[in-house]
């Protein structure tokens, strides 16, 4: 058998299941993965590119179900802040002022901090969104991308959005190889109206495509006079049959056990968003209930001015420890469950399934290599509770997408580092002195 | 002037009040700072090794105030386990079965790590607590060191360890060029008799000696015959005179408002300890209303088989995020006030303010260097909050201990990695076998 590129001698967890091999070999063909397994049955794969990946652990690249990349240009620039007056105040005054070229210098470096953090695939939604499908396509990684709308009051404003939201995502589905699939991305149900959010709903139906929102993330923002009519924000939505198209909400702070039900009858795909939530002091979103209701959870670090960073693994980390925290017990979340929220479960929530989010033959290779030869990883009794709880995104030593690689040895080969980052620092000044 | 070592070009944060330098220079001799300014005034001091820090942060070492070092060898043995079980099933038979040396390589890793995540200094307390000292002088690290004494219904045991404990204090005192004070460590008020608490502070008293101590870390813990009196475990300790010496309490999650408010009365210091607290699912302390009473909180990573790792910029970030949760509040523990936890409020804790914990003239050179070239640390907005949301344990480029250069460029001097790592693994395995 021929293959482009042979990995030996690392540990494999496929995050299919739970058993994993060790000393095993991955072999990768164009895009996709054509072997996994012990080397024994490798012995007469020819690769041109061999990576020898001793003390590596291989394991589906990390997916981050929701984010907005391009805000890295915000970071660290509104702290200390509640949630309407930190949107209000500085984010959305600043936003106003973003301009194509901006979006892109902050997506790019986006981008490149989530490939040095083992991340290979991300849902965003965002304005300018072609930007980001830009900075996405020339970073080499896959993503599920949305244009965001915000209403605000304003119907023709809404109506404008949307025909946007709508453009954006006939034209870029299937963009970049492949690589980029598109959402709709209504920003809340308080941003929006309702008879948005039926439009919106009808133009997913005609698109078949999934729906990316905000969900129950904060009590302050639903409006009252919806409450008046003593529907949940979820009841709400149910009722207008917001929940009928695939879904993907994020937040899911404030539930009822109603509301939670109607979630998992509806199969709604929960972005868990530990860090962001926790710095807003907006709450903890109760992941294990949902769980239990068989809802498919996944996780997402929010963009970079909410948390202050794109980092899975510290995500992983996390929402393990949020749920072990909510429910008084160590066994709330296991570091096997965790590090599935971050793979395979995004995966499903992204609509990608049958593309990433595991290690298996014919799937496209969407993989990472961490490296364990540091102190920090030693000893290994349990390679999943050392990868959530001791692993760092700087242990990241390899990252490959759709079969080409991104980084190798922590050298990203795609992007050029210095560039995107001067770029992006320069952007964030000129942005500010407008 | 004449200075052995030059620090140029960086941002300096001396961490003594908000203001921070740009460009500075920072002049160390021997093993003191003796100069930290603009260059202007710096332009005379003649140093032989010079370190260019464009693009660096400089700030103090950080102070990891309760940790078990040695526990690196338990690194993910015992996962998802409630905190009795997780100590009498898995921890204490294991900790039964540790030789002088296990625990030696054990530490030595720690230390490692330690380094490796720019901190200069801890505070310890286990068995064997002469071979966490032998790894502490060996790596060149500064630590207030205490021998843990655990009862456990054994009156004669706890006569023995009170015995070892007093040795260690008086040996290992001013030990390692002064880099190593000593404590006495009695484990908790619900693993040691009331008798036995007592003598512990008269030997304290005799020795003018400090005491680090687990405490109100999980309800179940402390026994029921001494709840019937109606005392809570702080009230306990009051009563018998426990808070008259200088005290380090770790976790402090179970507290009253009246336990609050004797801690502040008697100058108590707090770590905060928020990783291995909601890893365990025992809750999580109330550190504004201890602020807002003037005790001195500091922040610990507990030992390595309950975080599972030494990050303190992981613990520093989890801190401020689990306070701004529990208050419902973004406003809840600035970034500037997480960064004085884990600097000049972990030297008060440990009685080291005078040797280190800020960057001032005078005081010990303990102090790391933060690589600020990195797409996750880009742009700067606000140094303090990429400090604490942004920058990861692997930023930190050089780590200055009592004026040594203990890593440069992230290459550990002081020991040998490889072999640091192949000890631990392989004492680990043994450990496991007998």
């Amino acid at each position: 058998m021929k293959a482009d590129i042979l990995i030996r001698d690392c540990t494999i967890l496929p995050m299919s299941n739970k058993e994993y091999i060790e000393n095993g070999t991955i072999a990768i063909d164009n895009d996709k993965i054509v072997f996994i397994g012990k080397p024994t049955s490798a012995s007469n794969i020819q690769a041109e590119k061999q990576i020898q990946a001793k003390n590596m652990v291989a394991m589906p690249g990390l997916i981050n179900s929701h984010t907005h990349v391009a805000m890295t240009l915000f970071r660290g620039i509104a702290e200390d802040q509640p949630l309407d007056l930190w949107l209000k105040k500085f984010i959305w005054p600043l936003e106003a002022k973003l301009k194509p070229n901006d979006v892109y210098a902050g997506a790019l470096l986006g981008c490149l901090e989530v490939i040095k953090g083992g991340t290979t695939c991300f849902a965003d939604i965002y304005f300018h969104e072609d930007m980001v499908a830009r900075a996405v396509c020339e970073s080499g990684l896959r993503s599920a991308l949305a244009e965001g709308i915000i209403e605000g009051g304003s119907r023709f404003l809404g109506k404008v959005m949307l025909k946007r939201n709508v453009n954006f995502a006939k034209r870029f589905r299937g963009y970049a190889d492949g690589r980029i699939t598109t959402m709709l991305g209504p920003h809340a149900a308080y941003s929006c109206s309702k008879e948005l959010l039926i439009k919106v709903c009808e133009e997913a139906n005609r698109l078949d495509a999934g729906l990316h929102v905000h969900l129950a993330e904060s009590k302050v923002n639903f409006p009252s006079s919806r409450k008046k009519r003593e529907l949940s924000e979820v009841e709400f939505l149910d009722s207008i049959g917001f929940f009928r198209r695939h879904l993907l909400a994020a937040h899911c702070i404030h539930l009822s056990s109603t509301d939670r039900r109607i979630l998992s009858r509806h199969g709604v795909n929960v972005v868990h968003v530990p860090v962001a939530n926790m710095k807003l002091g907006l709450g903890a979103a109760k992941i294990k209930d949902l769980m239990d209701l068989g809802v498919n959870v996944c996780l997402g670090t929010d963009g970079p001015a909410s948390n202050n960073s794109l980092d899975m693994f510290e995500t992983i980390k996390v929402a393990a420890l949020l749920q072990k925290l909510i429910y008084k017990s160590p066994l709330a979340v296991s570091a096997y469950d965790a590090l599935k929220m971050a793979t395979i479960n995004g995966a499903k929530a992204l609509g990608q399934e049958r593309n990433t989010g595991s290690l298996e033959v014919g799937k496209k290779a969407d993989l990472i290599l961490i490296d364990f030869s540091k102190p920090h990883l030693k000893p290994v009794h349990n390679v999943y509770a050392n990868l959530v709880f001791s692993a760092k995104a700087s242990d990241v030593d390899t990252v490959i997408v759709d079969g080409e690689i991104l980084m190798e040895n922590r050298h990203v080969k795609i992007l050029d580092e210095n560039d995107v980052m001067e770029n992006a620092e320069k952007t964030a000044i000129d942005l500010l002195s407008r």
